[in-house]
Order: C-alpha cells, then sequence, then structure tokens
C-alpha cells in the first residue's frame, strides 16, 4: 500500500524535473461559490498536466539498466511519459487509439516519443502494448494503477498543504484514481479529500458506495480525461476511507471551463472542471477553506 | 522624479491589497525564442492586469478626506480604479467612451463604479470627466502619467526582480508607458529595459528616437491598451536612460496571444503579447536570460 513516506520520497525524486505550480486565488471565484478556494494549478505544470509528476517518479525509480519504457494512453499519460523518458534519456513508445485527439498524438511526438497507432477499442489497446514491449524489451508505465505514480500525483497535494497547512477539503477530480488516490494518501487525514465525477462517467461514485469496481461507462462525457474506471490500488485506497463523490453536470462542466479562463485567465481542460462544477451544483459539499486541484490545461483552444 | 524608494513604499503600501504574481517558466516558449524567458503573470493579477497596483497605490495614497475618485478610461485602469477605490470604502466614476467593449464596462460595474458614458472623442472623455469632478468634488486619478501610478506599476518589476535577481533584460509593452517607466526606475540599471510596441503604433519608439514626444496614430492595432501616446512624466524617464523599443507586427501579436494560452495555459491580452513576437521578429535583441511582464489578460474569450 502507498504510505505518505512514498510521496515524500516521489516529491524528492522529482524536485527539479517538475514545476512546484502556483495557488492561485479569486475573490470573484470564492463569491461565486461560496467558500474560500486555493487552485493548484497543475494546468500550467510541465506537459500541462499533473500526469509529469507521476509519470517523472516511475521512470526514476526504475531499474538502472532500463532503456525502454511504453504505455498505451490517449491523452495527458501519453504526453507525461514521453517528455519524462526524455529527459531520463530513456525512449519511449506510446500506443495511442486511432481516434485519439490529433493535438494530443503531437504534443507525444514533440517530446521525442515513437507512436504506435491501434484500434480504438481496450483490448486493441492492450494487445498492441503487449506487442511492443515483446518486442523491443520495453518497460511498461500504467496510466493510474501503479503505485509510482500514484505517489507521485500525491505530490500535489503535498505542496499545496505545505503552502496552506489548514484547509478543510481537498477537491479532485476522479477517472481513473491515481490523482484521487494520491491526494487522500498525501493529506492523510489532515483535509477531507472529496472528489468530483461527471455524472455522464459516475462509475467511481458507484464503485465506492457499492464497494465493487464497476465498469466505465460509454464514453460520453465532455471531461475526456475521467471516462476510465478506477484501478483497483486507486478503488481500495479511496474505498478505505469512505472518499465523498458528488457528481457535475456536462453543461456545468463546459461553463466552468470557460468561467476559469474569463476570471481567473487560466486555461483548464474540461477534466480539469468537474471539481468545480460540482461545488456549484451541489451547495454546501464546499465548506470553509477548500483546495483545489486543477489537474490539467490540454484543451483543444477552439473549444473556447 | 519618481525613485528606487517610491516604489520600494508602493509595495509596502499595496501589499494584500494585489496578488504577489507567480513567476512562470516554459522551455518549449526558450526554445521557440531562444532566451530563458522568465514571466511576471500579472495577467494572474486582480483586475486582470498590473493596473491594479498603481491604482491601488494611488487611492491609499489621497488625503484622509477623500471620498470620490474619477477616471476615464476604455480599458484596464478604470476596472482596476473601480476595485482600488470599492477596497478602499471610496466612491469612483469612470468616464466610458461609447465605443468601449462592453466586457470592459461590465467589469467597471462588477466592481461597483457608476459609469458614465461619453462621446468616443479624447476631448469628450476630458470635458466630461472635467464635468464629473466639478459636479461630485471627485479626485481625477489619471491612468499613467501619475507618479504615484509610475511608482505602483513599478513594483511588478520589484517583485520579480526580488525572485530573480539577476535578469540581464526586462521586456515590457510600452503604451502610455506607466509599466515602462515604473520599470526602469524600479531595474534602475540591475537589468536592461527593453520595450515592445505595436509596429501599427509606433509613437514610442519615434518619440524616444526624435526626443519629441509625438501624438498617437489612428487607433488600428488589435493590442488595445497600447494605443495611447507617452505621458510627459513617462517620456522622461525613459528618454533619460535611452531605452530601446521593438517593434511587432499585429500577426505576430495575434499569433503570441494564441501561442502562450495553448503552450503556458494562461490567457492574456494581446497588449501583453507584444514583447513575446517583438522577441520573436527581431531575432538577437532578446539575450540571456530575460524577464518578461504580462501586463494583462482581459482578453474576449471569443477571440481564441
Amino acid at each position: 500500500m502507498v504510505s505518505r513516506t512514498d510521496v515524500v520520497a516521489a516529491a524528492r525524486r522529482i524536485a527539479g524535473h517538475v514545476h512546484r505550480t502556483p495557488v492561485l486565488t479569486s475573490r470573484t471565484i470564492d463569491a461565486l461559490l461560496g467558500a474560500e478556494v486555493h487552485f493548484k494549478c497543475e494546468n500550467l505544470q510541465r506537459s500541462g498536466a499533473f500526469k509529469i509528476r507521476g509519470a517523472t517518479n516511475a521512470v526514476r525509480s526504475l531499474a538502472a539498466d532500463t532503456e525502454v519504457v511504453a504505455t498505451h494512453s490517449s491523452g495527458n499519460h501519453g504526453a507525461a511519459l514521453a517528455l519524462a523518458a526524455a529527459e531520463a534519456g530513456l525512449r519511449a513508445i506510446i500506443v495511442v487509439p486511432r481516434d485519439a485527439r490529433p493535438s494530443k498524438r503531437a504534443a507525444i511526438e514533440r517530446y521525442g516519443a515513437e507512436v504506435v497507432v491501434c484500434k480504438p477499442t481496450l483490448a486493441a489497446r492492450q494487445t498492441t502494448l503487449d506487442d511492443v514491449c515483446r518486442r523491443t524489451g520495453a518497460t511498461f508505465v500504467p496510466p493510474y494503477d501503479d503505485e509510482r505514480i500514484i505517489a507521485g500525483a500525491g505530490t500535489a497535494a503535498l505542496e499545496l498543504l505545505q503552502d496552506f497547512p489548514r484547509l478543510d477539503q481537498l477537491w479532485v477530480p476522479v477517472g481513473g484514481g491515481g490523482l484521487a488516490a494520491g491526494t487522500v494518501v498525501a493529506a492523510q487525514g489532515s483535509a477531507e479529500v472529496v472528489l468530483a465525477e461527471p455524472a455522464l462517467a459516475c462509475d467511481a461514485k458507484t464503485s465506492l458506495t457499492t464497494g465493487v469496481i464497476c465498469d466505465a461507462l460509454p464514453p460520453k462525457t465532455v471531461a475526456d480525461g475521467l471516462r476510465t474506471a478506477l484501478g483497483r490500488r486507486n478503488f481500495e485506497i479511496l474505498y478505505n476511507v469512505r472518499t465523498r463523490v458528488y457528481l457535475a453536470s456536462d453543461e456545468g462542466i463546459r461553463d466552468w471551463t470557460g468561467r476559469l479562463a474569463e476570471i481567473m485567465k487560466v486555461v483548464i481542460e474540461p477534466s480539469a472542471a468537474v471539481t468545480l462544477a460540482a461545488m456549484a451544483e451541489n451547495r454546501s459539499a464546499a465548506k470553509g477553506t477548500v483546495g483545489v486541484i486543477l489537474s490539467g490545461g490540454n484543451a483543444p483552444l477552439e473549444g473556447f
């Protein structure tokens, strides 16, 4: 099981390779949400998302003779692993489904990784990846169900709590559960961790209510980073502390993506707006002094 | 003449009323521009621009019996004065030309100021303002040609140089010259201050070359915050140290406004992109370790 000590070790391991992201506040947003919000801006992180924390922690934890890493990703994890590998002098191969957004694929290639395209099914992703690993001897770095990834993701909350030790709540979006589980481990009871999920992808809420990991729903939400089901390790950490999950409508997610750019002048991707939409749609759920992790900013700009 | 001591005093006066804005970096941008750039993010400042620094410094320097302040503005100074006055418990009246962007007017009203609309000419702005001041006893707070405004604007560079004392250059956009002059005073020779101006509004370059303040050009550039001519005090400070001015095309300004959102995930207004466009269009002008003040983020989002 991942411990807070692992998060602290991850923070030391990734220092200098990732940004210590700024924490922003806005009295206008506070008035709209009825809470005092501290935004940890992982959208301003290297590679545009918190994912570089876990990817860097994983890459820097590998055996010294590792030469190639690989993963499958249609989004931020692929770009993060590409960047983390390039900086560590490793070769990276990313399996990308044919229907991935061209901008995501371009980011992966900009960081110098090789892209292998596969059919847009989970089965095809897995068999293509297995084939890549067998063929090249690459080490698989999973996107979220991995202790090094969870510990790395937890460093965002660790930094936020170093800057603001007295937060009542810490709100994070939940998809596969890397950021959510990492935040729970980093906070370790010092602040309540509250999860936010698109209503169109509410599998985490169902899983944490029933105690059984349920499958991902059809990929309908605009929050494309949150369409996956919980990982096993992630589920266990979240279920242990009975984490609450609040839902947000896609309309609210779109609305808050735009509002944050308008009011706070930062670009976030829809997956990062789900916390704000959930707060606004579940009045009285957000209380007191609240930390919010803005998970990423890799939105297509035509979305504005 | 404004001195560095005035900037330090301004920093003390406005502390707690404005954000200490973050400084961001991007290796992608560095590679594109051929310099190591530190971005002082005044687009993330309260009211969305550095203008709140000067407005707060001016308002907090007024005689204790002042009850009303006024100015004319089609842009960020009006919103900044409205906010600074509201926080100090003063009434604010802003004269706004009829053709100002509705979003700018909305911001002024959101901060609780009264808006008086006038015809869109410089003469109408001045006579309407004179009338407001006579009628209400309001104290005029000018947008840039004012020692308190210059000293306040200089606090952005002061903070940046506290965080990064060894900058070779400090790039700032120039319009009326409040930010430019304040930066020169704050830097006081510790870093070379370099100005950037739209080619379509190159009056500051002409003024600083000929030694005579020249009039504003027709308002054609997209960088609407930089259309004004230099103020007298501002000109004197800039001319004294023979500040260099580089020009940027409107095409480059638009391009870099979008690029910064795409690469760095921050929203800037076109007036804040002129430094980047000028660096890109004048190769070898930017050298070594460079500070750039991103002056504001109040862009209409439909601009993306």
